[in-house]
């Protein structure tokens, strides 16, 4: 099975700008996976609590860039959940004022 | 061909919460599928019909987990079309405050 | 070079039920394909001509089925232009109340 | 580590016809692009200073083909930075009434 949360928005603070370290921005994440499901034993992946992981993650250590963002969410994630294939694609809408700009681990 | 049925919306019984048992919930189905269209005999897979039997499914059977919903349906639309590399999404819209969950097939 | 064109929304006669002959309803076309530019003699390919020729055609052709639509299309395109790798996704927006209804080549 | 700068947009002196030579149009840059992120020496490529270098090589060369744009902004943001397996789309989104037309690298 593959899952996808995605627009999973709130705000936090994640940047090197000055500015960035002191005011909490949008971000706004859109993560999928896929996991064996077992139709015998019903087990499967809470997606709120996937959810709820990234958005604590992210509050708590206030990443600086991106890139360190998801190369930490994605080793949190896998020591959390028995899931793969991680794609995790973290954007930031409003620090360019004419674009949209993200950032993938693939 | 390649068919695509996109954002077929509607309100069933779906989830394993307790007020998901009671209370319908708008579930968005993304579906795709390949065909062989026989461009003599004109024989084609009518769109309404594999709509219709997805809305009719979910209804009746009231799936625990989107898992399940995906298992099954694929399983029924292989029984009642001859279609292939069925790809099938399901969205819970509402499920989440912040962020749009789904599953799928593949 | 990859050319999109995306969106392309007009009415036209097309379908089999009684009504869709003697109703036009609309249709959006997502048409992409792939051509060799030529930097020296700066040939390309004209988006506008290709745009308005499966205007044309489909108008007058008044296909019976999407699959007919696209397999007429894609021949013609073939012949007027110097393009590969035609993928061409015919929508009927408002067949069906609750979903989007599409067909592709691939 | 993928990069996405989205619905870039702005006004630019594009295209070979009469009025397009004088008049500014609107554009939409879609860019992604790959680099290899150092997690020692946290150095990495600046979005803002892709994304202004876009904008500034389009409104200082006024392209004729959005193909001759799309082959010289590749060869300047790979001089530029250090950034593989680029992708880059442009969009006119104003040329035609009823469809929206791009051309891509890829």
């Amino acid at each position: 099975m593959k899952v996808y949360i995605e627009n999973l928005s709130f705000e936090t603070i994640i940047g090197i700008l000055d500015f960035e370290r002191t005011t909490p921005q949008q971000v706004i994440i859109n993560l999928s996976f896929k996991y064996k499901f077992n139709n015998d034993s019903k087990e499967f992946v809470n997606y709120a609590e996937v959810a709820n992981l990234i958005e604590t993650l992210m509050k708590e250590k206030q990443y600086l860039l991106i890139e360190d963002a998801i190369l930490d969410l994605k080793k949190e994630l896998k020591k959390a959940f028995y899931i793969k294939k991680i794609k995790l694609k973290i954007t930031k809408p409003n620090i360019m004022t004419n674009c949209l700009v993200s950032v993938s681990n693939k």
